[in-house]
């Protein structure tokens, strides 16, 4: 997302700091990656970022929804969502939990465990379940390979402890792990589930549901693949290995991939100060708000605006009395940069505001749309 | 803090994950702390735990605060706490924060940078302020080394612009890290305020606030020095070290230390799953909800209620549809642990509440106090 005149006029009149989103780059996002994938459903991963108004723009657009939890499911309720739209995408569920989301209309599970799978036999009767296998390690900046998924073989047990259950066997997910920028991770992890469809169908169950899960990286430092590139890897995987499989859907699950590049985060230098190693610049955001992703390192473009003095290493923190509340130990930033400059964060729609805390009594930066400043 | 029949009882009725306050513990660990430290002044570190009735139990027993935000300067307000008794402890402070906090009566004030002491005497004129010095590496579990303080150097310059710019230069602080286990750590620090203390006398400038900061250890899995170890040290040393210095306050920044071993959470298991290392097993609290601390491997007692399995290695981990939210890698847990089970974290009062978001739409463990349930 570009620093325009307009944010730039209005960023130098706020005295905090704020996030800015363009909800016009959301649904352009999701359009190009609805249209470029065939059979395609989009469930957004609210965790990403659920901020109402971007909820609700892709409700009116018809996109369905990835929720972790029933309060992400009461969100989606209340702006309007179809329940027939959401997928409770989360492995880790309550009992409770699933019986509240079946009540509600919920009828499409994940599960990676039996226990799991028995759980929803018994709350959420009939439902379809899909199973998530986990991916080796690939070439992304948050893997995903430990926490969830399990097995091919596994994966193929769950489907059928689903059907002895009475629940419908409907497919199989996978997740690359966020910000993946090798392409070929997709056409690896389908083949896979490929073995899988072919496997249960010779046991008389017949899936239909490719979850391709999320991870299409967005543009911060590092070259990236276009979702297109990603999508065509996708078509052309499933054309050559789902051969007499009719009526496929293939779901994604976005989040930052369509989020990301519609925000940025613009805080404010509070105090430079002179250290043994380096010069220090404090911001009124940091690791506790906004900027939770840097603390393991996770790399945005930094901008200084209307700094243009040689570049020298700084180590840049937050404003808390707190030791772990450094954004980057070494950053390369304009040597004349001082209190009170403007600094952004470039392509931080995602994963800001939902890590945000109050910690040390400070707010976390205040959400604006490009269409009310 | 034990867990003792009634807490028990109580938690067997809940559902989701709590945190259970005991204000009288919070009490004791105050007065232990103000009656073994000679001339002490207590500044309670609101950052570790936020929550009223910890705040109000502690105006009401005449301690003072180290605040870190003008956030936290409204909510001791509101609380009836006295603004003379208010530390604006942050070293990282807006320019009109301090405007504010001068405005609602703070006259006390840190820096350890020359613009923040021109920025405390344009807003907060005739204001006490002392400097912040650095400490080398010490045993600590969160050292505090690099992001605040400055060299005995340039604290006395700091002292030395402060008079000048007409602020009352009231004293030097440190802090030697939070959790720290080597009690002559706060022995070396004062020898070097010591230093400072006299050569300032010698300038004319004569300092009578000695800042301990925070740092004295609470009970997890390692063995620590008792609050009395520390205070002796710290009595004895200012008896050697500050002759010819009459009306000595020496102050403290315990938050860990008051309110650490007077809380503790207790969570459920929501899943166990096999996985090619060891198995796993969700929690419904987690590194986003309560045990933020733990990412860095900040060790709790971690106690599986009713289950006396042999211990095995197991990853735990919270709710979240996030791979950052894993609490340990390896842990030893009974190997009956299972859905539902009940699993406290031992002396988890401090730095739990308000490091918590609401991260995939999840609730932060519900906080009772002993009194109450």
């Amino acid at each position: 997302m570009e620093i325009t005149q307009k944010i730039l006029d209005f960023v130098m009149k706020q005295e905090e700091p704020v996030i800015i989103l363009d909800l016009d780059i959301i649904e352009k996002n999701y359009w190009r990656m609805k249209n470029s994938l065939d059979h395609s459903v989009i469930y957004y991963a609210v965790k990403a970022n659920s901020e109402k108004r971007i909820l609700e723009r892709l409700v009116k657009i018809g996109s369905s929804f990835d929720i972790a939890s029933i309060g992400e499911l009461d969100l989606m309720l209340s702006l309007g969502a179809d329940p027939s739209k959401l997928s409770y995408g989360n492995t880790i569920k309550k009992e409770k939990h699933i019986k509240y989301a079946y009540d509600k209309g919920v009828r499409l599970f994940v599960a990676d465990e039996f226990s799991e799978i028995e759980k929803i036999s018994r709350q959420a009767p009939g439902s379809k379940v899909f199973a998530r296998i986990q991916m080796g390690d690939s070439d992304s900046d948050w893997p995903l390979t430990r926490k969830f998924g399990t097995n091919i073989e596994k994966a193929v047990d769950l489907m059928i402890l689903a059907k002895e259950k009475d629940l419908i066997p409907y497919g199989i997910s996978f997740h690359v792990g966020s910000q993946c920028y090798d392409k070929y991770a997709w056409k690896t992890a389908l083949l896979k589930v490929a073995d899988i469809f072919y496997h249960l169908k010779k046991e008389g169950i017949e899936l239909k549901f490719i979850n391709t899960g999320g991870g299409m990286p967005v543009q911060y430092l590092r070259e990236i693949p276009e979702i297109e590139d990603i999508t065509a890897i996708i078509n052309e995987t499933i054309i050559e290995n789902f051969e007499g499989f009719d009526e496929l859907i293939v779901a994604t699950e976005p989040g930052r991939t369509l989020v990301g590049d519609a925000g940025l985060l613009c805080a404010n230098v509070i105090l430079r100060a002179e250290k043994e190693k380096n010069d220090w610049v404090y911001l009124d955001a940091g690791v506790f708000h906004g900027l939770m992703e840097t603390i393991q390192n996770f790399r945005y473009e930094v901008i200084v605006w209307g700094k243009n003095g040689e570049e020298d290493n700084f180590t840049l923190a937050g404003p808390t009395c707190d030791s772990v509340d450094v954004i980057y130990d070494e950053v390369y930033l304009p040597n004349d940069v001082n209190i009170d400059d403007k600094v952004f964060f470039m392509n931080a729609g995602s994963y800001t505001t939902g890590y945000s805390t109050t910690f040390n009594g400070i707010e976390s930066p205040k959400v604006y749309y490009t269409d009310e400043i």
